[in-house]
């Protein structure tokens, strides 16, 4: 491709709702162009990356043993009243009717269409497992789009679903999905994780997220160098310390804290490190007999509500206690609760379970106790993982200490169960003629999310980084002057038809313009091999090459050019 | 692929609103699945098809030199409001609001976005021409879809749309998008022809369709075979008839036609060749002083209301004359107009003013004229072309007889001039700093409607016969009882393997059925060249071929047969 012929939209704008870089970057290097709030043009040369990703997407899907297909965007709504997600799913899911005042979605994800599609074609266990997966834009009405494609209320996604007889069969497939989002993420050339996670309102029961590393995410991982493992910190178990208790030193002694209610206010206030008190909270109880219950985490942890409402004596979903409850159940206000002499059943964290002589809330407003200690002054009614887990916790692995990164989610496989099967009864019959209803996976990856993924992961102040994978030229031949001197064309052309015909993708820069502005052009769309041809390389029979990521440029002796691209291209 | 792997959902069943032969038998043969009216599923088998249709044109529109790009399948209103066709579009374009209440529509076509889009993007004539397409999802909310995906309401387009300074340039690009569509529809093999088009409601100048002939079509295309003339003939010119008029032999005489209205009517009433009458109709004039105009066409012919609106003394839109105001001009009902005496312009068409001795209306309710004349009993204000052109006319090329054809429309292409660039105000700067509103071009294909088409013009009783280019697989391997035979199995497996490696679409048939059953699936799939492989052939050292056309199969020695196959693909 030469420039004449693409349209090469960079620009020294950026808009001010572009606020993490890939957003910022997609629109300077004329990627994408906002049409309305969450919908974007692709431009040709954002374009050239999507579709690299959802090459190397099918590719991977078809080598797994999935077939493609293509479902509607449109979806007719008596689909989601049957699955019963038509109120789950709130006003992310944009509706409508159509001429004929029948009501129609537009398709957020796929289960329900897909799962009457096979409820119809699929009849013997014979056909089965079967995966199914589809490149197909999705419609999301986001409260508040953000973040460029990285999160958009129209975008692609590629989305497979697996249907088996058995849980093995579906762990089986399952597994297999794991493998090949690890090759698509690994080439498309990703820093990523697959991380345990959790599934949320899809339901079912194993989940993992893949996640790419970037200081922009949005979400929390937990990773353990030494073993490879990693979690979204909201599902990373806290293990229990190390070391036991230790034994009580200090008397229990009632001091008053006026005015202080948060943990914050009460360790500074106290002159106290925060690990040294523990917060109490009251929540509403899943039975009416225990209508409350009381969690303790330390008071530099942070509850996790998802491992709370996971406790039979927990609610579901997580509330805190009312006022009222509050007064009736420890006689004071939120901000001075405390373990001593709750008649409540207290579940406490393990590593709040591990502290001596803490500081926590006397039931009085305005004081707490010091030299608290379990046992002789508070009741544990039960030990529990309660908290999320922190910077240097050990690894539920056991082989090491975790650290906390930022992930951008660019993959999520489910395996859902019988959950859309049993709702819409898609089943089979087995081996011996029984009717047995279906097992089911499904597996997304946000191909638009991608794109903006790998910039995040890959810019620096000129501009986007492209792994070679998803470039959208491999290749780009900037030319000094070759408007002035035949040489220069002559040469730049030659090498252009050289390596097309050798099938690599390549840009040549042929615009009449000064070199700063063809080089910072071609760093800002981040093309990750450079080659520089003008009169004075020539002269020297030398072509000028320079790896996006380098500092220098490296001039190569003309007959020795060609061999030495295509290794840098295999690297 | 084996099918083993694929969801294979050949049916017997034909659903009862499935007419026309593509929508049977791509619900028979496994390539599409109704999810809602005008909603169809895209299976691994059908989406086959589809891929390589939109492949081919990828191919075509890039050499042509256009770029693609995507844009988005939610539209804002505002454009549409901006372009002011958010009426014209009518109840077919489906609108909605989102959660904030901003009104978007379904983008039908995206004359609107990209517009926007260039407006924003291109500045000077030295971007210019340029030429952007998208292959997209649309949506036009038909108030009766049918047809399967020839009419559907979701769809697939491949819509192209080009900008320019000049006439000149947008003709030059025209013309190229002219034979990319050559090259496209001859690539897939279809018989079919660019016919001269009406540009209807889009307006602009210059437009061909492209049709695949086909009994099923829905419209009706006149072809001049020697020349390769093709136009709607809606829009074919009705010349002159080579002979001069006839002389005058008869006398002017009334006689009593009692309740004979129509000409079918009268001219079996007065046992004449409906050719011998004259039919006369009255609409409204584009004027006040001209309020009422007399059409007259051949009783055999119709007449045709676009070429009767082109005339300036005729309203647009074409409005027939109330019956008041027939009573007024003519003094009679409709069913008795004649051209003898009307004191209104009388347009006559070209054959009916070649006409002598004819039959028509006496302007007297229950009264015809024999022996009608013009000039000596009837005046004509101007001769005109007024009527559909029939078969056996001479054709406007002047080299032969036209015949009439049905066909298909899969393509489309258009001189839009400045149509949306005015409404949208895109403008670049010219060469002299001169702000120049941009000339515009569109041009369409129906993705999915061309995978209809080439169905209608390619089954027999035993199913499809897709042309090779793209079927959804070239070839099928039927192995007899493989799952018995080791050997048949061997050889089936390593002919599957040599065609893989030479880049070949093979089907393995891996399936443990009855050769009955496989022969039946693979006629009704269309795979055009099918290879049997069984005990018998291999005791005598021969592989048995079938060309999906052919009646017979033929066997070929095993030594020569993949030699014979490459040929075979070549063809």
């Amino acid at each position: 491709m030469r420039t004449s012929n693409l349209l090469l939209a960079t620009t020294r704008e950026t808009p001010s709702d572009a606020v993490v870089a890939s957003h910022q970057l997609m629109i300077r290097a004329g990627m994408i162009r906002s049409l309305a709030g969450g919908l974007y043009n692709w431009l040709p040369m954002g374009l050239r990356v999507l579709r690299k990703v959802e090459a190397i997407v099918r590719e991977e899907m078809n080598r797994a043993g999935a077939q493609e297909l293509l479902m509607p965007v449109v979806q007719p709504m008596e689909l989601w009243e049957e699955s019963g997600r038509d109120e789950d799913m709130g006003q992310e899911m944009l509706r409508f009717t159509d001429r004929h005042d029948r009501p129609f979605v537009l398709g957020p994800t796929h289960e329900e269409i897909i799962t009457d599609l096979v409820r119809r074609e699929i009849r013997s266990y014979k056909q089965l497992p079967a995966n199914f997966y589809q490149v197909q834009t999705k419609f999301r009405d986001e409260r508040r789009p953000r973040f460029g494609v990285m999160r958009s209320r129209e975008f692609i996604m590629k989305d497979a679903y697996s249907f088996h007889l058995s849980q093995e069969s579906l762990q089986e497939t399952y597994d297999t999905m794991f493998e090949a989002y690890n090759r698509i993420f690994s080439r498309i050339g990703f820093e990523y994780r697959p991380v345990q996670a959790d599934t949320g309102a899809i339901g079912g029961e194993g989940s993992h997220e893949f996640h790419v590393l970037a200081d922009s995410g949005e979400d929390d991982i937990a990773i353990c160098k030494e073993s490879g493992y990693a979690a979204n910190v909201e599902l990373a178990e806290a293990v229990a310390p190390g070391k036991p208790r230790a034994e009580a030193n200090e008397l229990l002694e009632k001091v008053a804290t006026p005015n202080q209610h948060s943990i914050e206010e009460v360790s500074d206030y106290l002159q106290v490190k925060r690990k040294k008190t523990v917060k109490t909270m009251l929540v509403k109880g899943a039975t009416e007999e225990q209508p409350v219950i009381a969690l303790v985490v330390r008071g530099d942890h942070e509850l996790n509500e998802l491992k709370a409402e996971k406790h039979p004596l927990v609610a579901t979903p997580f509330t805190l206690a009312t006022d009222e409850e509050i007064q009736a159940a420890a006689g004071c206000n939120a901000g001075s609760i405390g373990p001593v002499g709750l008649q409540i059943p207290v579940l406490v964290d393990r590593t709040a379970a591990a502290s001596a002589d803490f500081i926590c809330g006397a039931n009085e407003d305005g004081y707490h106790y010091k030299g608290a200690n379990w046992e002789r002054d508070a009741q544990i009614s039960e030990i529990v993982d309660l908290r999320n887990v922190v910077k240097g916790d050990p690894s539920p692995c056991g082989q090491g200490k975790l650290e906390i990164f930022k992930g951008i989610e660019v993959g999520h496989i489910f395996q859902l169960g019988n959950k859309y099967s049993k709702a819409l009864n898609a089943t089979v019959q087995d081996e011996n003629s029984r009717s047995q209803v279906l097992e089911m996976g499904c597996y997304g990856i946000g191909v638009t999310r991608v794109v903006a993924a790998a910039i995040e992961q890959n810019y620096d102040d000129r501009g986007i980084i492209w792994p070679d994978a998803i470039a959208p030229f491999q290749v780009c031949i900037v030319p000094m002057q070759m408007h002035k001197s035949p040489r220069v064309a002559e040469a730049a052309q030659a090498l252009y038809d050289d390596l097309m015909a050798k099938g690599i993708d390549v840009l040549l820069d042929d615009r009449p313009e000064r070199p700063g502005v063809m080089f910072s052009d071609m760093d800002l769309i981040g093309i990750p091999h450079r080659i520089v041809i003008g009169e004075r390389g020539l002269d020297n029979g030398m072509i000028e090459y320079k790896y996006r990521r380098d500092e220098k440029a490296q001039d190569i002796a003309q007959a020795e050019f060609m061999d030495f691209l295509l290794a840098q291209l295999k690297n």
